[in-house]
């Protein structure tokens, strides 16, 4: 076991302070990676409160991970020491099931371990997360990072970027469609990218009128004012897609009357249950309403790569780990363009 | 203008009786039909007692009409007189739209022309349905019939049939993929026959006991009492493809999680919203809710032919017309099966 600083909440009530955390022996297979570079999800704040009823403390959030391979197992082959390399949301998975054997993992039958606030499934306890100094785990969950993009900026990658390359891809959008991207944070300004890259017609749907000179910065097409009743009757029935981040409470019935016929919604977000869906809306132009959980590891080296490819990267505000608990209350009031990202160097 | 015999509702208070239509003069595109049979569908009682909201009176309901044919216009060239011939829940539509173009007709982006309770596009008035003596429509929206089946046993084909055969196609239902249908009703009953037709395992969805040995008669493979807890409990995360028949209030959030990873439920009857959809039920599966309105006149077409080719119809129960108020109140009893057919010979 090696002991490593980290940052953690001790309770759901009080805000993240440092502590030390005792990573598990390395096993044969294991990557072990010194940690550069940490994003902030939302996540991670939902978590540390235990706003989904879920968490264990002490709890170490961070599944944004970036660094640099500092040790490899004698079995390990897809990485060496000094690799770039990456860990998102899940280190662990059955690989047995047919959702992991169809890479899917984060649709495990039998559960997946999360990168934090899971439980090892050899029983060696709990994990932690990504705001730490250092982070070990089996190399086919650990991903391979370009080295031409700032290291900084593809940490959100890891969940941000997969959370909507996923069902764009799955959704199959791309040149000729139209698309609505609904919340401009840190999943919706990733969506705008990748959507845009895909060659869809992207309008950013969005209730504050200040985002639309950023939407548009970021390559959206098109700007629509939800508030705004005249605006919001320009798309109606228009879109083929709408990606769904937002996680505060709307009612879908207003974003599904404006799908096009055998358009579809998905939602990466998930915001407290609101208005019952009005059958009427999916009926009359077959429409459907579906979810998105991040993505499996092949599709995010898939997408890490496509990244690299396109050149596109998240933008991120860079923070010290001190300022943690700053991050979150300025994270709640949409105070972030469009994520925190934590210099490890400052823990 | 021709008189036709036919009954109607004078408001949504009254029950129906006897009443004489005035059917628009035939058009040189038009094909008459002397109407042999007309099903009745739960639209027919929603429309009559206006709970949507939209009826017009007198209202003449039926949209699962089946005849022969005894006139037909100059321009007709797909019809000849003593043809069987059906119309289902189109009569017209824009015919220029990106749906109508693609033989989407029931999404039509100018609006189509309901078989009952609509208007025509030519502004002669009102439509009336199918609870008449004979009726006439261009011949792009009439059907041919198989003369190998009992023509009352394909009247309800036309609503019931294509409304069921529409999604099981859109969303690929075949062999090797695990169905439930929820509702054993006039829809119900033949999203059974029609998917095990296609080769799926089908299971029937209700909470009502007695359905268990027609549900298996109709070729269902499995029940599932949904009132009971522990049979429930066996097809969580059970099918790849739900279709949700019931037009009663009921909370889709407890069949979506009988859904596989990246299954789908589609809804093709309208009930009165209930609860919520939890976001989480969509995600952590990838699942889906879509809605489905009947089908296209071409879809409709291929569905009868598939039908005749199959030895699929609908188990029919012959009434009188004056029998139809009676036939309602039996309707909402759920005291059918599968649906009622009006044989015009009686009026």
């Amino acid at each position: 076991m090696s002991s490593t600083k980290s940052y953690a909440a001790q309770s759901e009530t009080t805000p993240l302070t440092p502590w030390t955390i005792n990573r598990r022996d390395p096993k044969p297979t294991d990557v072990q990676i010194d940690i550069k570079y940490c994003g902030v999800c939302h996540s991670d704040l939902h978590f540390a409160k235990n706003d989904w009823g879920m968490s264990v403390y002490p709890l170490v959030p961070g599944h944004e991970i970036v660094g640099i391979v500092t040790a490899v197992g004698d079995k390990v082959s897809k990485f060496k020491v000094g690799d770039l390399a990456g860990i998102g949301c899940l280190v662990d998975s059955c690989r047995e099931c047919h959702n992991c054997k169809d890479g899917l993992e984060q649709y495990c039958s039998n559960g997946w371990v999360g990168t934090y606030g899971g439980m090892e499934k050899d029983g060696s306890g709990a994990t932690y997360g990504g705001y730490s100094k250092c982070i070990l785990a089996h190399e086919d969950f650990v991903l391979h990072l370009s080295d031409k993009q700032p290291l900084e900026a593809i940490a959100p990658l890891l969940c941000a970027g997969i959370t909507t390359y996923s069902p764009l891809r799955r959704w199959n959008v791309g040149k000729g469609q139209k698309v609505g991207v609904l919340g401009l944070g840190g999943l919706g300004h990733m969506g705008v990218k990748l959507a845009v890259s895909m060659g869809a017609e992207v309008t950013m749907l969005s209730h504050t009128p200040s985002k639309e000179a950023d939407a548009k910065r970021l390559g959206a097409h098109k700007f629509v004012l939800t508030s705004d009743e005249e605006q919001t009757k320009t798309v109606a029935g228009y879109f083929d897609f709408i990606l769904d981040t937002v996680s505060a409470q709307h009612d879908y019935n207003f974003y599904l009357n404006m799908l096009n016929t055998n358009g579809t919604m998905v939602c990466v977000g998930a915001p407290p249950p609101a208005e019952p869906i009005v059958p009427f809306n999916l009926i009359f132009q077959r429409r459907s309403i579906a979810g998105s959980l991040i993505g499996g590891l092949p599709e995010t080296q898939e997408m890490l790569d496509y990244c690299a490819e396109h050149n596109i990267v998240s933008d991120v505000e860079v923070i010290a780990m001190k300022d943690i608990n700053e991050a979150y209350e300025r994270m709640l009031k949409g105070d972030v363009r469009y994520r925190f990202v934590i210099d490890m160097a400052t823990l």
